[in-house]
């Protein structure tokens, strides 16, 4: 089964870091990447540069990605603007958030749910008028929907009805993520195949997970059950949310790669690769902590990726 | 569905560390976990002082765990005589781990399979003497059973057999031990069901993992999901193994019990309760690393044990 692991620390990474990592340094730690196998890239955000400063090279950074064949460049949009930006940059893929906690929305993009929606609105029509050949991958993104810091658990009926409306206003798909760090494996087995329940299997592929809670792998295990295939991670676990206090760390790029890979899950990444990335960002983040048991521990001794079985997908798919 | 976690701290946790816990710091420790509702621990293991002075006075915290109704007092053997004196002492579950690589059995206990077994009889041979009731339950356990970090992966042939062997010579129970953290869920599910089919699935309950790669909670959910019931972890994730370089950490019993009650899978305890025995180390052990993930990020907000459910079962049993 081949699993697509999705590199978010050129984004959620540097956005959550107080210095501002080098262009030419974040065209490098892109640039490892791709050698060590990684596919697609979140590599920046499409917001005001005087809010995130850490990211106002996105364009820059697209154009920089895009020079890689194969590779999907994701950017983040909070709203129509940040969109319109993105395509013209000519990134591959957008995400464009929603909390399901109305309170953790107004804080994080001063916006209703409804607000948010008309965005998406708006976005749509932008990419309705592009040739379909350009037409970028539009995802909205359900954020806090394992539950939320400032209003804890969210109705079940508010997540369906929100992942129902961003497919009704023209999204590709819906992406689940644990924003606050705070999902368990029977939530993510639960609300992935209640939300593919309400909006298909086919639009619900990927799941965004912290390892606020040390359950980050395990939450992957239930997500791969589930039949998820795309998982977003970050090398050495950079990252966060900088709205949601006490919520930091997104799973470790070289610890989740070497966890499906020895399940025989194909990500095409080379691990001992990725060592390269994160040379890069210790290099131009001095001081800041970088996780990771992999990159501590090391590979067991004389380990290999397993070989893809039918036992593997029959137990994991 | 119940789950037992069974606190390995007091035994593979202080064996580990340089220093020695004083006498009244352990019996403190053990009244907390008690306290916070763990039905087993293992606190102690019956070697000579010289080689673990760490736990010389294991005789001694057995006597005062058995002060606790309901508790089951475990301790690690090496062999016969530690056994006589396990069994001198009062405690209800001896464990002699068996090591499937030869070299890590050489270098550990410093004997052959063949030497092992020779004890694993002489050890039956002592229980069949005492009166039933007085029987302490006897488990031999497969250490480095996801492969060693001096032989690599250890052949499935040589794990079978030694299963067989320990069953025949008289052990009430298998377990499984990832001694050097080399685990992945899906060898996990592999092997569980693998050793089941070959010495019966009453006869493999328990598995001990650690943390080393990370993957310590995802293992935990393959093997629940393989049927396993017991699951080892220490507080702090306290331990490892000496004769193991590089391989360090067991699961942190804090964040077990999160995951597991997360999931509507009961185990009796009370996670807030379990802080007590956290501050009893620490105290006991200035300076020593303590790990988890819940202790630090605290549990989300509004947080309670899941219901179990049929669901639950259904998923992960």
């Amino acid at each position: 089964m081949d699993i697509l692991v999705s590199e978010v620390g050129p984004r959620d990474g540097l956005q959550n870091v107080k210095r501002t990592m080098p262009t030419a340094a974040k065209k490098a730690w892109i640039d490892a990447l791709v050698a060590a196998g990684v596919r697609e890239i979140e590599v920046g955000s499409f917001v005001p540069a005087k809010l995130i400063p850490q990211l106002a090279d996105t364009a820059e950074i697209v154009a920089h990605a895009r020079g890689h064949e194969g590779l999907t460049v994701a950017v983040l949009v909070p709203n129509r603007r940040g969109a319109a930006d993105a395509i013209a940059a000519g990134a591959h893929k957008l995400t464009l958030p929603l909390s399901v906690s109305e309170t953790h929305s107004l804080a994080n993009l001063r916006k209703t749910h409804a607000q948010v929606l008309e965005e998406v609105h708006a976005i749509t029509a932008l990419l309705a008028a592009l040739p379909q050949a350009e037409r970028p991958h539009f995802e909205g993104s359900l954020s806090t929907v394992f539950g939320c810091t400032l209003e804890g658990a969210i109705p079940d009926a508010t997540v369906l009805r929100l992942a129902s409306e961003l497919m009704a206003a023209g999204c590709d798909e819906v992406g689940l993520s644990d924003t606050t760090g705070y999902a368990t494996p029977g939530e993510v087995t639960r609300l992935v195949r209640m939300v593919r329940g309400e909006v298909g299997e086919a639009a619900v592929t990927g799941l965004h997970l912290h390892n606020t809670r040390g359950l980050g792998l395990a939450n992957v295990l239930a997500g791969l059950e589930a039949g998820i295939t795309t998982f977003d991670a970050s090398i050495g676990g950079l990252g966060g949310c900088p709205f949601a206090p006490g919520a930091s760390g997104n799973i470790v790029t070289e610890d989740l790669v070497f966890m499906l890979e020895a399940m025989g899950c194909r990500t095409g990444i080379d691990i001992a690769r990725l060592q390269d990335s994160r040379r890069i960002v210790a290099e131009a983040l001095p001081g800041e902590p970088l996780y990771g048991f992999i990159p501590d521990a090391g590979l067991p001794k004389g380990w290999a990726p397993a070989a893809p079985s039918p036992e593997t997908v029959r137990t994991f798919a």
